[in-house]
């Protein structure tokens, strides 16, 4: 059913989402374009697309779907760019972290036509046309947030469209996906921010002591804080609700040790960390991480 | 100088100090000795160290080095378990994440005796006598924090034992290691420690939920979060106010994002952002962590 793909936006995402149809979907044709001149250089000397095109409108010339690559605080306009442009029958989708707001921005953008958003739970905390990978989908999921009204044969073809990619298709109401992403992404993310942004403020230790010594556990929290910082900023500012809702939940837990702790309570702090490690085994068995240890950092022979 | 080194606790430390041992200082002789049956038998398999013993006391006979591997909060007992077979030139050391309580609980336990706290900073989220290697301490920092009167040629033989196993060496002050390490190591423990129990406590999101889009982030902490309980526990507690006052920290500045996040100001975001991805490059730079996107998880090729 889709035959030919337009990648607007040629980042870690986009790039990836070029180089899978070319691993995984040789039938489907791409073309791609990024508003950053250097990016579409990038992407072109790696082959990132087919056709990598100096306008939105060049690119998504007869395409039968759209997805947007962009940080959710640009999608809107990245829609519009484009919108005069866009065939018919087209699909429009995006691979946006948070799905309320790109479903409304998407909607704004594009009145009367066929909006699927889409979220890919897969990522590295590297950026840009020369990060993406083609196995970055492989056995990840991605959830799909259609509106009630949406046509059904469009989410089947989106749906079909990430199965050949190699993801897991879930279908899901884009506020619970908020709020289900807000918990086991968002707010990890803003914590790990948070806690790199402490430590390397901290008068009492230098900075090049939380370096030196970050291999206790902090190295771990650096590599999520390195994320790309314009697509974190828009996720924050776009699932504003649902992530100080969750963050208020993690303060009153955190709040509940902090006083296990003063007060010496051992019995509090054991019970929540066999819990916890619990929930690490059933990861591991749902096949959402592997079990080298420490990462498989280091030569266990 | 160092001939015979005695291991109290073979878990993952305890057993990697045996194996380093074994491919890094052949010269040396081992033996150990751990409280639990099954772990001993399971230490013999491996042949963890040389000999393994029934009693501590048999252990700790004509060693030159004996090092403590067991949770901080059991090393005063464990001490006192051999304190009357201890050699009169023996040095104590041990591998405890808190060092002015450990320091504490060893010079009580052993008065009159040469005494060399040590923390070597390397570990994995694995425990028990299967989850050591030879290669823990490779390029990882390994500090000491000799009392005031401490000895010089005790500090010096601990420091070179633990620079024949692959370490860096560094000598500090109990009481700033804690305060490092409260940032380095067990602020990040306890926050994800946290953040898996809240999302394993939700109702408006199911846990199967959380695992299974656990990619977006979460599995990183669940991983930090399946540490050993009893190990973790008792850090907390024996570095109480360091833990206490660094959290004090953490606090502040996740209240202050909150703040910029309901009154949508991206820029504190970005700037926050911009900053810990720098400190990322830093880490790698130092040699503390390599920089395989996504932990080296998925296939690049």
């Amino acid at each position: 059913m889709i035959r030919k793909v337009a990648i607007i936006g040629l980042g870690l995402l986009g790039g990836s989402i070029g180089l899978a149809i070319r691993e995984h979907a040789a039938g489907i044709s791409t073309a791609g374009y990024d508003s950053d001149a250097g990016v579409r250089d990038a992407a072109k000397a790696r082959g990132l697309v087919a056709n990598v095109c100096e306008t939105a409108d060049e690119a998504v010339r007869a395409a039968d779907l759209v997805i947007l690559c962009v940080p959710v605080g640009a999608m809107e306009e990245a829609a519009r760019s484009f919108a005069d442009a866009l065939p018919g029958g087209a699909i429009v989708s995006d691979v946006g972290s948070s799905k309320q707001s790109v479903g409304n921005a998407l909607a704004a953008a594009l009145p009367g036509r066929t909006i699927i958003p889409a979220h890919p739970v897969a990522g590295t905390e590297q950026s840009g046309p020369e990060a993406g990978f083609s196995s970055l989908f492989t056995n990840r999921w991605c959830i799909l947030t259609p509106g009630a009204d949406a046509d059904p044969h469009a989410v089947e073809a989106v749906s079909a469209f990430w199965t050949k990619l190699g993801a897991n298709v879930e279908i899901m109401d884009a506020e619970h996906h908020d709020l289900v992403l807000a918990v086991t992404s968002h707010i990890p993310h803003l914590i790990a921010f948070t806690i790199v942004g402490t430590a390397s403020d901290l008068e009492e230790v230098t900075r090049s002591e939380v370096i030196k010594y970050s291999a206790g556990g902090f190295r771990d929290f650096t590599r999520i804080a390195a994320s790309d910082p314009v697509m974190w900023r828009d996720v924050f500012l776009s699932n504003k609700s649902a992530v100080l809702e969750m963050l208020g939940r993690f303060s009153e837990d955190l709040t509940a040790l902090q006083r296990a702790i003063r007060s010496g309570d051992g019995d509090t702090l054991h019970d929540l960390f066999s819990r916890t490690r619990a929930i690490r085994r059933q990861v591991i068995e749902e096949g959402q991480d592997d079990d080298r240890p420490d990462f498989g950092r280091e030569d266990h022979s």
